[in-house]
């Protein structure tokens, strides 16, 4: 006999009486809200294509590294979790990845994690049993029906959850092809995207060579040139802005900015694109280019949002066997006062700018 | 209608029922002491020359960066609230920048400065209404006609608040004109000055040069010669200490401190006040001081205050047309363990010697 | 009319009931386990020899720096509450020592060490009322008495207090001597040793060079000679593992790791064996043996225990007088992310690797 999975209607609240019944009072207010998320994590080809969700194991599991990552830490390997590797997807039964998950679902005791698992099983898929061993089927199954089903397709439900705007992220170097085919679907949801350009700024990422051919290409600009690469990005925001994008994301290691002349950043430009940089170096002209930024930011009104301070990739061997973004990513001490400075120093008192810090 | 200003009787306090009896007891057992305040950030020129304050503008917004900095972030211009510029105090009627103030009152729901404020318009001013648009005026009038009375001026309310001893800072260059009128005028309230050097030790100070030329006037001293200097330091002490002074008050950027040779002091004194220096002798001089100034303390007893980790004047362009001491400074985070080491080296098993750090 | 001394039941649960009430059901579950102390910070001749302690002071005064440093810092004389001098202890009457802490009691109150020592009296000693200077012969008294009584000899307290497993910890020039003796005497209690090979790795302990004399001595290796002195470390291991270890225990002022070549890692202890290293030459070569230590853990499977984070010996003038250890010790900021990189980039996918962060 399985134990009831019940959601506290208090969860997350204080435990004493006076404040909880503010917070009860507050909630009651915002509940009922549409939901605006200006930087959403999904998929623009969910809502371009509408399909259905196949499974609970590639829906929920597979992309999500605050679970897989706990697993791990604990022994579980990630093959029979059906986690891709760079060299491919292992060939790992949806069902018992599922299983081994469920199997070891204990782990999520107090975690947010399990928080927002149990609600999504409970609210959205309407389950009443909590996730074990003995479960573990009949949640695969009844997800992977419903799943199949036209009120769980992408835009019924971003419908369904009150979602007034949502935002995704794309690189400078992405066709937007996702997006273009939302607006041309004749779709009602407001699904917009947002310009993160690190990838052609950051000269450390492994694949910054092929984003600036893609770069240069989407833009027909000399993106070897300064004066060229500035005029992409130009050209890139200008095509992120007519498909619906109000901001500008930056995720870099750190929060520094610079504020170098034009001959000094042009020198500097030329060093990393010849590729003879030290680390300072680049991390010089990511400073720069949040300089750069807000400069165009200034211009054409797009909000930047800024959330440095993660130490990335910190497994060297997940690095070298599965890639980015699998977990490995550790939250670090950010310093927004001396870093900022030199942008807030030419850009600070212009109300024609917004930064979000996260 | 305007809404009723009513204060809590347990703001602050816990919401839980057991400690916040706990808390009750408490401050009813000390709300009735007397205030000692030695560090109290008034003008001396206050009780010295008794004289009434004129309106609430002047009185309660223009000093007040906390106030004007939140108006600033949300793009309410300086001028409009009659915040004085480095060129002088715009021409800005006090009533209107007082309006100005009420209408942007609910900014401040739930921050130090609307508690504090609504408990000086309700227990000082008697004022039963809350600030807002509608009671702008009528904010306005009581409080000007209030402070026109001989109970609101200066005295009267350091009697009426229970103030038992107030200490105010002056630098080393000032001349305690003030603080010998108040001594002269056999007025019975005991507020003293407290010597705060920082202006005639930190070379990066826009205006260490005067500083130091009025240091040399006040103490007829060779203050560019490093005995004379410190000579110098030890009669404006003395002079502080005649003037009621048992404490000495050091606001450096960082708390670092340094245990140099005699000879490695005077050459990095020289190189300071020769004026080629780097930011880094800059900090080792002013670090270097501070142990000077336990040494002095250890002779005259008088206590340190040290409260460093503010990064100062962080808004460029507020600095250039305000200056000081705007709203622009932000705390950082501080070393203490490392970095007070040099000076404890030498004082610290001292019994003569006490440091607050704050 | 001494007060009482009562131990509140709920002391260190939260005040508010319904979380007071499941602090409670928690503390009910674990209560009457028994105690397994991996990290147990007491002296293994205890168990050896198993003799009586002999008074309230040696036993629980002198030895607790945290205690004594809070004394200290009110100004009261370490030679008079018998504290040891490194040129020996001062002959100070143990029952004037005890009153003179007795006095000083009040300065205790809300901090951990008095909810300890008020637990020891109530629990351990059965004394009912509290330390003050009126109850401090009586309690000198009582608990001299029950010293010398068997069922406080240390067997029958390590059974008292239903300990499972206790780990001592040792240099790695550090004979075993007590632990042998406890191994052959039959007593069936676990008293287990911990490799701490801190003083033949730290090149800045003042004592470094004996214990590398004592570590060859030992060993029978080489330890001037990089492979040498590996093998003698890992003799010492095996030494300590006969002798019940199942950990190590490093406590480095940082979490700094190294990734060196052989080559250069055989260079390095060159140069820090000679004598002529600078501090970062010391710091590397701590670094650099955590991830030694850590390739001998995969080999010989000990836990390792890293603490780092202590600013050791900061009061310059006690570490002269009365050495290290003595309460001048003061937590500061660790950086785990990056530091441990290097050994985790070798060792930290490895099962066979478990490492204790504290």
């Amino acid at each position: 006999m399985a134990r009831a999975l019940e959601l506290h209607p208090d969860r997350l609240f204080p435990a004493e009486p006076a404040t909880r019944a503010i917070a009860r009072a507050l909630y009651a207010e915002v509940a009922a809200l549409p939901i605006v998320s200006p930087h959403g994590h999904t998929d623009p080809t969910w809502f371009a294509d509408n399909a259905n969700w196949t499974d609970a194991t590639s829906l929920l599991l597979a992309p999500d590294h605050y679970l897989y990552r706990m697993l791990y830490s604990q022994g579980v390997d990630l093959d029979a979790l059906a986690i891709p590797r760079l060299s491919g997807t292992p060939a790992t039964d949806p069902r018992a990845a599922w299983k081994l998950f469920a199997d070891h679902y204990t782990l999520f005791r107090g975690t947010p994690s399990r928080l927002w698992l149990d609600h999504v099983f409970a609210d959205v898929f309407g389950i009443e049993v909590a996730l074990e061993a003995s479960t573990a089927d009949r949640y695969f199954d009844i997800i992977g029906e419903k799943l199949a089903s036209d009120a769980f397709r992408p835009r019924a439900l971003f419908d369904r959850f009150g979602i007034e705007f949502l935002a995704t992220t794309e690189g400078a170097h992405d066709d937007l092809a996702a997006h273009k085919r939302i607006r041309q679907s004749g779709w009602s949801g407001r699904v917009v995207t947002t310009y993160r350009p690190d990838g052609v700024i950051d000269v450390e990422h492994e694949a910054f060579k092929p984003a600036m051919a893609r770069f240069a290409e989407l833009t027909g600009e000399d993106v070897y040139d300064w004066k060229g690469y500035l005029a992409a990005h130009r050209k890139r925001r200008a095509d992120f802005r007519a498909a619906g994008a109000t901001a500008t994301d930056h995720g870099h290691p750190t929060a520094a900015t610079a504020n170098l002349s034009g001959v000094e950043a042009e020198a500097l430009f030329a060093k990393v694109t010849r590729g003879d940089w030290t680390p300072a170096d680049a991390e010089l002209f990511r400073a720069q280019m949040l300089t750069e930024m807000a400069a165009m930011s200034v211009e054409d009104g797009m909000v930047m949002q800024i959330h440095p301070g993660s130490s990335r990739n910190h497994n060297a061997g997940l690095f070298a066997s599965h890639g980015r973004d699998k977990g490995a990513d550790i939250p670090t001490r950010t310093d927004y006062v001396h870093a900022l400075k030199p942008l807030l120093d030419r850009f600070g008192t212009s109300t024609r700018l917004s930064i979000i810090l996260f």
